[in-house]
């Protein structure tokens, strides 16, 4: 099926709007009106760009306040469809979006709202053009989507049909089911958007807060089986209203809009993607870092051995038990300071799961980084990170990273570990982006997102995990683009005994984050602890949360430029990642920085 | 009446938050546990910091899920309870709030809450504490604020009281009346907050979209003045919860609460400001710019006349009509780049409304800039913007600005306009301070924000005007703290003839802000214009508006610096701003620009 996108919902000029629908690879756009009266091209040239571009103008949108009002005013609307009309055919656009009426003087008069439509569609069809008749979910007299169906079958004219807006259906919680007493030839638009599920004014609800579908709680996938069962044939078109999408820049929003109609697609079984190759575990995470020594002083602190060098690359492999941790002091550390660069994930195939990833537009990188390199899949996630597949010592016909790495001597590792989970921080335009790209890509679960009081703002965290947990990722963002070094990234050790690793880490001379005894001493009041326990954890910062499940014991080492560590033991049943505890530390944090 | 804010509702740590307190004035705080338990400093020294501070600790809260719970559950809700009345003793608090349960386990029946909140006040006597019991507006079985009551009335402890909330009353609807039904000495504790009116989940409206009194929809003043009829005198408190404070520095925000409830204190009559001295005029506007040419250009093409210079400074006054700017090539200038720097407002009594300004916390500025200069009364507005009290040439007794001035040669400006209104940016943080600032201080209205979509994120303004539209300024501040290149500040002239005064700005060389012609298509299809007035329109770039009072016909010049004039022709009846054009405008003044 044809993808479209309403130009309202990239940001910017006319232009960087269209050119960023085609390079996602949309078939066509509908021109959102103010988008083409604050544009310098006329909509001649808007025209020739489109189809240089490769995209066709599926829609023009909106007229409004057009239908079941007094004659006087009808004609008035009248003269104003006509002006419109004599511009689409400019513009090239064979169908114009009709919104319900939300005009006070309009009238609740089905039988005048039908004839009013019907004479509309007469002038229209004089232009070659048709009309889609959408209610909107605050219109004052038609604001379902089969009232709007009821008006448009009573006007019966050909060049009269409906659109159907999966936010305005969905938002009401009208049953969609009925959509398919519609005849598809008369439905001549479908726009798509979701919506987080929220209590609030559906003008506003509508104007702000839309997002892709799958990013939000309407069950899009659903309503749009409901419409390919009508015969319906026409594009599938994305329209969202957000605010957060108006500051982005339109590039990487539209490849995201798209990805989320790839997925929607591939849900309703009218696009075919290679299969999902959910990742086994994380083979390893790779710091980049211009100064080696704090972090392998870190690393060694942790009980981590050197244990091999990159044949060719200034890149050390750090080990403790499971845990793999990769130090690359070459030039994009010199570029960018310590940060977590990469992450190495197991993948069952690692070749089919590079596949899908490209299918949805997820950048594919070199496959080998040098000549004398293993060939490796490899891909860039939204934020930047890369994600290699990995199937590190499985089988011989399968390329296995380590072979690039030479064992230099070392000492085994004191104590099991692995990698529990790994926090990465988002760009605050892409927090429900970051989400979809994991689930859809990787085929990771999302879990609810939380809100995280930081002293200096609110953050807010969302995992994605497999069914098992092995691979659990946390990608967390600052409520509004404010400030970054609020944010830092991590990777959290699970151990078999955090009290036994803290102590061995400050043993080994590593700087715990301290963590004020005022904490400690409400968790006296809101638990009955062991004796000595609780005295054991203010002693070395340890941090303690239960569940349902479990009990989680945590604690931080300090921040080692943009990262930081932390030692996690986890009850098996326990799902989360002290999130109740986190406020508490990101105030450690920022006491432990220099004043602002 | 002692003045008191909770620590949540400033930003920074527990330290920051204290200091902003103090140095804006409050007589205490309440202390919130979560900032507390993220803080390094133990209670005993947060006491002590409180008293160097000149602060009392008013409140410590809350406790949460506390009553109706079967009695094992309430046992360890009274050990937990324990455990906080001895931290609150170090910490020098002596009320604890204790919010109505939310929890799962807590039952419907009032007499169980009673004996359990009687035996909680007992336990707290020993402590020589007192326990306010508050309905949360989303409690499980207690949610208004009469039902809290009955509960602590049928207790009858006297160490037991109810605390009163403003938001958790108003949000619900509950008529505040009923609180003169509550004897004042059984109310321990009144916390004010206000929120603008949305229709949304109230859990979440509270904890993100609290604000300061008067700068929401609630009658917090009205509320205020029941809880006063019972004989209470504890402080009144500001609990706020909002997304944008936690970003915003501590330091202003608490001026801006402060300020916020001396208006309070001032509208029910428990504190007795210098009475408001609402300006009748605008005497001048101040540009500073680092270089006068390309303003004085400007300035000229837009017929303004040089008509004298500052005698000390360099200073140069142009007019036109009766505007008059005041172009300052000083040092502010070479720090700040070209921009509006300063208003003088015509005003019956400069003295009394610096009086007031001061009174409501306005930076006052030196009356006395150099000591050859005329005496000045001026205050610094949350932007920085200077404002200045004039009488300009209206009594000998009075000191005239223009004193100061040297009249030069020149030519008589060939046409009258005057200031139609000024528009400045605002920062993020403070867009609803600064309408707060411009009532209080100058006694202004504010009209009602109007969001206002740019290609690169939605904006929002606000104007502030006298009752006879002599003095209005419009605050326009973006949606987040994205790129303040989305904003400019602008001048704009009320002409008689807009056509003219445009034709004449371009017959003298100026560069007006090209407007496309997609927009003047539109305005042929949405009005019609006499013979040959939208060709005039399309040829000079003016756009159009119309309101149920008249017409608005305004056009732009290109920005100079972070500034801009418009031209503008109101008929008399028309109250706006031209918003709805003010989208082609952005985009016009973006394409400008340099690529991004």
């Amino acid at each position: 099926m044809r993808t479209s996108i309403a130009t309202v919902s990239l940001s910017g000029s006319l232009t960087e709007k269209l050119t960023a629908a085609s390079r996602a690879g949309f078939d066509g756009v509908e021109i959102f009106e103010n988008d083409l009266l604050a544009s310098p091209l006329s909509p001649r040239e808007v025209r020739a760009r489109c189809a240089d571009l490769g995209l066709t103008v599926d829609l023009y949108q909106p007229l409004r306040d057009i239908e079941a009002v007094p004659e006087g005013e009808f004609g008035r609307n009248l003269r104003r469809a006509r002006h419109k009309f004599e511009l689409m055919g400019e513009l090239g656009a064979d169908t114009v979006l009709v919104c319900s009426s939300v005009s006070p003087s309009a009238v609740d008069d089905d039988a005048l709202a039908a004839r009013q439509l019907s004479e509309l569609a007469s002038l229209a069809a004089d232009f070659g053009i048709r009309v889609a008749y959408e209610a909107l979910a605050w219109g004052r007299h038609v604001s379902t989507y089969d009232h709007a169906w009821r008006i448009v079958e009573a006007a019966g004219h050909p060049a009269l049909g409906t659109c159907l807006d999966s936010f305005h259906i969905l938002s009401r919680g009208s049953d969609p089911k009925g959509i398919e007493d519609i005849p598809g030839e008369k439905i001549f638009f479908l726009q798509l958007a979701d919506a987080p599920l929220l209590a609030m004014d559906v003008l506003q609800w509508s104007r702000h807060y839309r997002c892709f579908p799958g990013q939000g709680g309407f069950d899009v996938a659903g309503l749009v089986r409901h419409v390919l069962r009508t015969g319906y044939d026409g594009p599938l078109s994305l329209e969202v209203f957000n605010d957060v999408f108006r500051q982005a820049e339109a590039g990487p929003t539209a490849v995201d809009a798209r990805r989320s109609l790839l997925m929607l697609q591939e849900a309703v079984g009218v696009a075919e993607l290679p299969a999902p190759v959910v990742p086994t575990g994380v083979a390893f995470a790779e710091l980049v870092t211009p100064d080696a020594e704090p972090v392998s002083a870190l690393l060694g602190a942790l009980g981590f051995a050197r244990t091999a060098r990159h044949r060719s690359k200034p890149v050390d492999l750090w080990e403790l038990g499971e845990a793999r941790i990769l130090v690359n002091t070459g030039p994009a550390a010199r570029r960018d300071g310590t940060g977590l660069a990469a992450i190495g994930l197991e993948s069952p195939d690692p070749r089919a799961a590079a596949r899908r990833a490209e299918a949805l537009l997820a950048p594919v990188l070199p496959r080998r980084r040098a000549p004398e390199d293993v060939p490796l899949d490899a891909v860039a996630a939204p934020d930047g990170t890369e994600l290699f597949f990995c199937a590190t010592g499985r089988a011989p016909e399968l390329p296995d990273w380590l072979a690039d790495f030479a064992a230099v001597p070392h000492e085994p590792a004191p104590s099991p570990a692995r990698i529990d989970h790994l926090a990465l921080v988002q760009p605050w335009h892409q927090y429900d982006e970051a989400a979809l790209f994991h689930r859809a890509v990787l085929g990771l679960h999302a879990q609810d997102s939380v809100d995280v009081a930081d002293p200096y703002g609110l953050l807010r965290s969302r995992a994605v995990t497999d069914a098992g947990g092995r691979v659990r990722i946390a990608l967390g963002v600052g409520a509004a683009p404010a400030d970054d070094t609020l944010h830092a990234q991590h990777i959290a050790l699970a151990v078999d005994d955090v009290v036994a690793a803290a102590r061995a880490f400050r043993a080994a001379g590593g700087a715990p984050l301290p963590i004020p005894g005022n904490y400690h001493d409400d968790l006296a009041a809101r638990y009955e602890f062991p004796d000595g326990e609780l005295e054991t954890y203010r002693e070395l910062g340890i941090l303690y949360d239960r569940d349902a499940g479990g009990a989680f014991r945590h604690c931080y080492t300090r921040t080692v430029g943009r990262v930081f560590f932390e030692l996690v033991e986890r009850d098996p049943g326990y799902r989360g990642y002290g999130a109740q505890n986190a406020p508490v530390r990101l105030a450690a944090q920022h006491a432990g920085r220099p004043a602002r």
